[in-house]
């Protein structure tokens, strides 16, 4: 019998228990893929309050600092959160000891996955964070192995699954922005700062981990360019879903001519594409590569099952030996990205609302073309009052010319509020 | 710099030239990725006849069991086909040479997997076979190693290219099978017998395989249900549509309390969800595991580029040394599956003909109800002369009370025709 591989498991909240769960439901099917037993030997949490699951078995440390460095582990697990304090700390104290991590922690890695992956590999340790970015979804694996003989051209996402829920049931429920946002917090759908998921800042995280694997960078993400969905309104979704298009908080990240490209900015999508089909809480990432074309990988984004069976994927690989470096390729020889200062051309969705006054679409339509944008549809709403609701599909423009001719717009004395101006992404 | 990873490939068709073109055109990212260079030092192929490609670098075996058994090679990649002759010879002389194995030969492995194995695993060597399986899809890394930590369900999969074209081309075009046949034998998509394509014996192979995979036991391929599309009438796809599904050729393994089901049939999914949305070409496979719910991975499932990048995700980690057992878990540790005598319950589609007389439509329902079968949806088309097209959809019935029901219904001699019997699978 191979010796067993030994866990310390830091936060036993919803995916702590989730992990806990699967190692005591089926040990015998863990070990047969691992090749040998695997088996938890300590855990830590802020209390100890009873959580409806026996963890009496397992020592107990109350700091998860002195729980990484125990020397009976070899694999130290943190599901705590956070991406300073202790999970830093503890994470620092598993590689100082020599102990292999597994983590979920996506706001850990996009500020200091750098400086983790070259302290483990210098230590020979290795970090491992499948459940950090889409749940479920084994997309770092994909990535990092399954696709590794391609040259990686965009990835794609949709990784916040609250997002996509408020979205997708504005869309079907017909309620607005504010409302489904009260819906989804009554439901413990967001996070305790809302702005992490409405934000785009967790999914900007996630956005920033598959851009350095995808493309063997050091993980940016302070040069990810972020917009969350609260300015999306009812109106938008509509109007889009009128001409075949669905409004998705989209992560994309490519590598141009002019350096990488980041954004977590929400997007339309055709309908009936995979990502325009994608409901409620469900991620989904496109993988696009010179060698495989597109791969699409869908699952759930969250929750203790997904989350523990991704966290149970790595341990199983470490448990067995199956290792590399952190980010696919050492952490020493990853370069420094250049951020994309614009980003690639597409065709835009605006939306404005223009004084009904002989000339005012003229006006509207000059300054598009001054700034050298030109229109591929343009439809104007039945007049509510004195105001006209315009909307104007662009053909591919870059991003400069546009915020150009929207400046412009301010001069003409026509626009009633601001325009609201949305990429379509090519999908 | 550490040693190179030392490649004999056999077979320099589409496939073989697209890994070539890999290794050709970014040998520095193979080598980032891989840890080490990876080179291929020889080749083999049927003739040696101008491929457009120089292959004059490699050293040139005309036997492919003399290439395999080279002492100069790390890793033997088959890429050749054909279940027996050179393909299983060439791969027995690569393992009794202690070389590592990559195939995309889901034939061979379907009808000798389980005998490699364990001749494999006693030599210390690995086999991978990700390129055997649905294509660029990385679904056999997904399944033995992303949700290693997952007891599964149900693996589903729309796995056979030109199965799917033709029956989405079917339903856009309004053609009758044997016309989108011809259509599709023109293109080139058709096997030199059509049979392993249009027959489901190609789809059958990959089923086998992931179900090996997924619920631990050895590969049995002469266990799984096989049933081509070459029955499937474009009435069906029409009438299928307009009750909200699309028909698919899918194959669905799955652990009852009865034994392994492994069923590669034509079956009706919901048109709105993604198995119902593939188009063309496309494979999709969908994985539901106990923790994480259900994934869905879809991508191209042939042609040079996919299938190459399927066979170096394999050889980079092989080069990188992430190895594991060739089915998961240890091929001697395998059980041999029980297979399951009947299918798990389904509500069936039933299509018949009748002729127009009073009580007709009620003989048929009264044999139905003699068999245990309820009746969900019936519909009766405009009688065309004196025939009346009449569609089922029944409640969830098993496959034998649904076999019992159509052999009463011939008693009744109000049939014109067979009827058609197609499953409707829950996704």
């Amino acid at each position: 019998m191979p010796a067993p591989f030994r866990i310390g498991l830091a936060g036993v909240g919803t995916v702590g228990l989730g992990i806990v769960s699967i190692l005591q439901s089926h040990p015998d099917l863990v070990a047969a893929r691992a090749g040998r037993p695997v088996q938890l030997v300590a855990v830590s949490a802020r209390s100890r309050k009873d959580r409806g699951v026996d963890l009496s078995g397992y020592a107990w440390e109350d700091d998860p600092v002195t729980l990484a460095a125990r020397r009976d582990i070899d694999l130290f697990i943190e599901v705590m959160g956070g991406h300073d304090g202790p999970a830093l700390a503890a994470t620092e104290a598993a590689i100082a000891a020599g102990h292999d991590v597994v983590t979920a922690n996506k706001a850990l890695l996009a500020h200091h996955g750098q400086a983790l992956a070259l302290a483990a590999e210098a230590r020979g340790s290795a970090i491992r964070f499948e459940a950090a970015v889409a749940g479920g979804i084994p997309v770092i694996k994909a990535l990092t192995e399954g696709l590794a003989g391609n040259r990686m051209r965009r990835v794609m996402g949709v990784m916040n699954g609250t997002c996509n829920y408020i979205l997708t049931r504005m869309e079907s429920a017909g309620l607005p922005y504010a409302e489904v946002f009260e819906e989804a917090r009554a439901l413990g759908y967001l996070e305790a700062d809302p702005e992490l998921d409405v934000g785009g800042i967790d999914a900007g995280h996630k956005l920033s981990l598959l851009a350095a694997i995808a493309f063997g960078m050091q993980v940016s993400f302070h040069a990810v360019e972020l917009q969350g969905i609260g300015a999306v309104s009812i109106d938008d979704i509509r109007l889009a879903a009128d001409m075949g298009y669905r409004i998705k908080l989209l992560g994309v990240a490519q590598m141009t001519g002019r350096g990488l490209e980041q954004r977590m900015t929400p997007c339309l999508v055709p309908a009936d594409s995979p990502l325009g089909q994608l409901p409620g809480g469900t991620n989904m990432v496109v993988l696009e590569g010179d060698a495989v074309g597109q791969i699409v990988l869908r699952g759930p984004g969250a929750g203790a099952g997904p989350t523990a069976s991704a966290v149970m994927g790595d341990v199983i690989d470490l448990a067995r030996g199956r290792r590399g470096p952190v980010f696919g390729q050492p952490a020493a020889t990853l370069a420094v990205p250049i951020a994309a200062k614009a980003t690639t051309p597409a065709a835009y969705y605006l939306r404005m609302t223009l004084i009904d006054k002989p000339g005012a679409l003229a006006k509207i339509a000059t300054c598009l073309g001054e700034a050298g944008v030109s229109i591929d549809q343009m439809r104007q709403y039945g007049h509510q009052g004195v105001q006209a609701p315009v909307l104007i599909v662009t053909h591919k423009a870059s991003q400069d010319d546009i915020a150009h001719a929207i400046a412009r717009f301010g001069d003409t004395g026509v626009l009633v509020g601001a325009p609201v101006a949305l990429r379509i992404e090519e999908v």
